[in-house]
């Protein structure tokens, strides 16, 4: 049904749409398919109909996407797209918008403007709710932008929001050089928290120290707990940000402080994990987690509002930024996926249309 | 130290006390003191001198004080009294003003109150924090109000603060037809939401829905995850207060609805508890728990202000009205706690001082 292409396409000129009042757009697009579940290299270039935005949404010429771990678990057949959403991989974008539902938002076509998709970013072009989008940060190249939403929607929800982090309060961030923890890490430190992060190796725990953390502990040849009693005077930390589950479920409750909250956003180390109930009740704990993909478009738009009042200053003032691991072509998604699944960047891959 | 005295006493006549301005009391009093760990055997009739009132306290004279299962684990040295705390068991009471400090609530001496206590309430007189006293419903009886404060303070804090149950929620109630369990029915229904309750007999069973519960499972007979999926047509349910913990809270986390919230209060089956984290993710489950005997007088006030507004409105229009399976006299404490160990009681066991 759709083309397959060869990885290097022949250049193409823009052709004239006549359904289109604004920029001239193509009728079809290069972008990135699963071609069945499996390794980086089931992904496969493709060229796919330009889609079309409904009431609103906008579409987006995408300049540069984001990878993101759950792209890796949908390509392996383990996450498939919520109902509705494109099978096209592809969480966050940077581009500009080209025509639709612009909203009250103040947008206006040809505005560059960092977007969270629910799917479909390893594109061209891609439909975006307009109430997902926000403006490109001043001094952000499309490529830091693309690598914002994911993380920021990601971490503002589930370490504010639902972790109710407070300025005074302490952050265990586990893999604090991810894509997410560096984002935590920066966020946190802007809001006037302490954090404790941990990483896979001494080089990402130094990353993790120049992002603003007070300490990194090296999981490979450190125990995070008795490394967090320790820092805290065995007061323990006020919230955990866990993309692990498993057997670190118990171990970070240990972690925690009176009335701490623990939030489990991935479970990388599997879904059974023991939890102390007597512990948890004499230290009043809250153990919580949320999957941000499947929520309602008004629920998201209303983390895009508190992003842009609360976090898009913080990073127009420099105080926060992507960190940037490597910026691959489109072409280049096998090579991408693999640095990702290897586990040695710190911070962001993000892939560009030339 | 103190004097141990056999279980029927002579009637002693009140001596003037030259401190008090107000009511005429005793210099010592009779109270209930654990021996040494162990079975109800150890509860012993003694002879303390009254406490003295301090700051922000007054002093009760007791009419009735309830039972209740913390009471149970501190006669079995399982649960030591907090610090500062009397050794003497007992956290509730109904009781007259008979001096003190009474604050700015409008009690004055002579003023029937029902208050929560750390402790000492298995005894003739008491002291009790100020803001931890609330005034004897009308219509009820001193036995009545004696039966609140545990239940209401706990259930309050816990399913309404804690858990967050709004009207129109459902509530599933482990242990529906104990203290706890009754006075947790009531409150929901009153406050507008659906409730699942489990007990473990049919009789009991009969008088949770008797209570309001929509539905009350036999968890002897009948399987409480089917039951609730069933009733529920497969939603699960908002609030779950458990006093279980061990096995239930996995069980339990497969009774919760989307943004479900799971409130631990005690362990009778077992700290070691499994969750499934990817669930937990999911559908944004929340598992939290509490105790309340350790917190402070701040809190426990705040606690007994929203009573207060909320709940004592709902008591006096006979809303909510104690659960009372059996009254015995004080000397009778061997008995009641042997009664509370048989599990076969239907609400609440209370003593009275002759």
């Amino acid at each position: 049904m759709h083309r397959h292409l060869p990885w290097r396409l022949p250049q193409r000129t823009p052709t004239s749409n006549p359904a289109s009042d604004a920029l001239l757009i193509d009728r079809d697009m290069r972008t990135i398919e699963i071609s069945q579940p499996g390794g980086p290299e089931v992904l496969r270039l493709c060229e796919r109909p330009v889609p079309q935005p409904g009431a609103g949404e906008v579409l987006l010429r995408v300049r540069a996407f984001g990878l993101n771990r759950p792209d890796v678990l949908q390509r392996r057949g383990l996450y498939p797209p919520p109902v509705g959403a494109p099978d096209i991989p592809g969480l966050e974008v940077c581009g500009e918008i080209v025509s639709g539902d612009l909203g009250g938002a103040g947008f206006r076509v040809g505005d560059l403007v960092c977007a969270l998709l629910a799917g479909g970013g390893y594109a061209e072009y891609c439909v975006a709710p307009t109430g997902q989008c926000l403006p490109l940060p001043a001094g952000l190249s499309p490529e830091e932008g693309a690598a914002l939403p994911e993380t920021l929607f990601t971490v503002w929800h589930n370490v504010f929001e639902r972790g109710q982090l407070r300025a005074g309060d302490t952050l265990l961030v586990q893999g604090g050089s991810s894509g997410i923890g560096t984002a935590a890490i920066q966020l946190a430190v802007a809001a006037g928290a302490r954090v404790i992060a941990t990483a896979g190796s001494d080089a990402k725990c130094a990353a993790c120290i120049q992002l603003g953390a007070e300490m990194a502990v090296n999981y490979h040849t450190q125990d995070f707990v008795d490394a967090v009693q320790t820092h805290t005077a065995q007061r323990g930390v006020d919230v955990v940000l866990d993309m692990v589950a498993g057997s670190y479920i118990a171990r970070e409750q240990r972690c925690l402080a009176e009335d701490g909250r623990l939030v489990v956003i991935a479970v990388q180390g599997g879904v059974q994990a023991e939890v102390d109930a007597g512990l948890l009740m004499r230290k009043r704990q809250t153990l919580t987690g949320s999957t941000l993909r499947t929520r309602s478009v008004e629920f998201k738009s209303g983390i895009a509002r508190a992003l842009r009042e609360k976090v898009w200053p913080w990073i127009e003032q420099g105080r926060v930024r992507p960190v940037m691991d490597t910026i691959f072509a489109a072409e280049q998604i096998v090579q991408a996926h693999q640095r990702m699944e290897q586990g040695q960047h710190i911070g962001k891959l993000v892939l560009r249309w030339a």
